[in-house]
């Protein structure tokens, strides 16, 4: 293996930021950037934008024209070989006269997964894989982690007091955590294909769980779709004059482990979906039929946003990826609405163990995001 | 006022890192460091080292001999114009013939504030006050809040789980955060006069609430003394087996609302004291009459390590200056020990509201210091 050179090191970085504008569009893609460089010089820079339009590779392709001959493309993810929604980028790649590549990562995707370094290499395209390839694995993990396990990535988001209540005695929780902490939980909500709750969360808060488009930059939110919402409502308990169904109710699916299906038409009137997917006790949503039909539709980022006992219910049955806690300096006491649900530990040696990956001060909150 | 030095501020960070070197060992004097300077050399450094021994500026000058003659002083707290336990500092410099003296801030003790600076000017020598004094006050913060407010300054430390949780269902909780964070909380109690706790936490933990100096540097330890240890047990139910009575059981106190004294004896024949200090309605210890005594025993660094009651009762009677929080990344879910009981919070208005000061990883533990 060649050393890595740090001026590739350089350009994947940009590259990689490139991609990143793609954050809150691309899904069910992941987002891609690219860069095409010749005698040190950037003669095109792009990124993937959403899903069904030009690949990162092909818009810098058409930016560069006849400087890409003898050129070095950087791309943060493996080029894909296979016909998707649009041509493999191979083949333009091939055709443009690109005669060296730098890869952050192979696209795990089991469709791609080496066979597009291959493709450039027996054209006899230099290739080089892996420089940045911790930063290029970051942006997309979610879909990298759903392409490896075959369900999506799911984060369990809590804003709380320092002594860990969701609301006090009284119920109330408006507002825990500052408006900044609060813009960071839109942004998390906005790179989530589904956001899942309870019917505790319906019922106290009566939430939508939308993102605020309104309130972003245009050139963002003009390509983002709303997240598919999901309610877990074991006894169909929800109101059809719920605030969920207020915007886009064909994007909200009520999961019920009740098969009373003379009780779905008023919801599905709505032009939202009942689905009955209980577990074998059936007084619970069976959590992996649910994250198995997300991961059919392609859902590969799954926010929770509920009360401490569908929040634990991730917990208990090991499906949390990581815990996103936003911590408010405030005290609730121990008459206040407890985080989370783990009818499980009752002893020390039972506690969930996770660890520490980031800490960050948002406003006056503080953010610390957990990992198992 | 003439412009700050950026020399002056340079060699006042020193002498403040030197002040540092007597945390563990001055009080209940403050941390005081001292520097002389002569033509940019650094003639002589010192720091106070415990109560009774000679203060910064005598050793410093001793050091400097007749190099003290023409030099600049550097001090991290005004030098003392009164006699204590050794003679005031005020005279010694007069003699010196130091002719310039930089003094990061006032000492708020009501028997200086201000009367060194004046008497060395009036001597004749150039006086610069306020270099760096947001550092020289954060090295004596509890001293200083103890000189103004009359009372020592409070520091609740909890360890804990993400959830909130100081012990699991069953009462465990050893140990709940790792061995850099509890060296951590070592040195937090070496650096206190007096670590309260209450009754819950004896028959539980049955902890010695003692710093363990023999794993500490000798040149720490020889010059520390073992912080006073206050139990709230307002029934009088501690065992005179308790843990903490064995060692330096005459530095234990216990506070207690019950009259009857004959039950004083089996804890005072080990040496401890018994104070009746019950509040007006007669159950539960008077935390201002504890914080009284406190203060009259020059004790201006308080930790309350104990479980929620004790803590929260701090926090309802509003005299909680920081709470130190080791938060594990665990979860002990909803029925395990709460970290604070607060009964008056009920409703949201009435939650208790604090700001973060500091943020710290320590080994796979998080450290936040909120202030109220």
């Amino acid at each position: 293996m060649q050393p890595q050179r740090p001026i590739d090191k350089a350009f994947m970085l940009q590259t990689i930021e490139l991609a990143q504008l793609g954050t809150y569009s691309t899904r069910p893609n992941p987002c891609v950037g690219c860069m095409i460089v010749k005698d040190q010089n950037v003669v095109a820079s792009a990124w993937h934008k959403y899903a069904g339009h030009d690949h990162a590779e092909i818009l810098a392709l058409h930016q560069a024209g006849e400087n890409a001959k003898g050129a070095t493309m950087y791309i943060s993810l493996e080029p894909c070989s296979h016909q998707g929604k649009t041509p493999p980028c191979i083949n333009a790649i091939k055709a443009s006269g690109i005669t060296r590549a730098v890869v952050a990562m192979k696209d795990p995707n089991p469709k791609v997964n080496g066979k597009g370094v291959q493709a450039l290499q027996e054209h006899g395209i230099e290739v080089e894989v892996g420089i940045c390839e911790s930063e290029a694995y970051a942006i997309n993990e979610g879909f990298f982690y759903s392409m490896e396990n075959q369900r999506p990535f799911i984060r369990i988001k809590h804003a709380m007091s320092f002594d860990g209540r969701i609301a006090s005695y009284s119920g109330e929780s408006k507002w825990i955590t500052g408006e900044l902490a609060r813009m960071d939980v839109q942004k998390l909500r906005a790179q989530s294909g589904a956001i899942i709750t309870g019917m505790g969360t319906i019922k106290h808060d009566d939430p939508r769980l939308t993102v605020r488009f309104d309130q972003w930059p245009e050139d963002v939110c003009h390509l983002s779709e709303q997240p598919l919402r999901v309610v877990l409502d074991s006894k169909l308990h929800i109101s059809p004059s719920a605030s969920i169904f207020d915007s886009d109710p064909e994007k909200v699916w009520v999961v019920t482990c009740n098969s009373d299906k003379s009780k779905y038409k008023a919801i599905e009137d709505l032009g939202a979906k009942v689905h009955y997917w209980p577990d074998k006790e059936g007084n619970h949503v069976d959590l992996n039929t649910l994250l198995k039909h997300l991961h059919a539709e392609q859902i590969h980022n799954v926010l929770v946003e509920s009360g401490g006992r569908v929040a634990g219910a991730f917990f208990e049955n090991a499906l949390a990826n990581q815990y996103w806690i936003y911590l408010s300096p405030t005290l609730l006491g121990d008459e206040g609405v407890p985080v989370l649900k783990l009818p499980s530990v009752r002893h020390f040696k039972d506690r969930k163990q996770l660890r520490i990956k980031h800490t960050a001060q948002v406003g006056e909150d503080l953010r610390v995001i957990l990992e198992t």
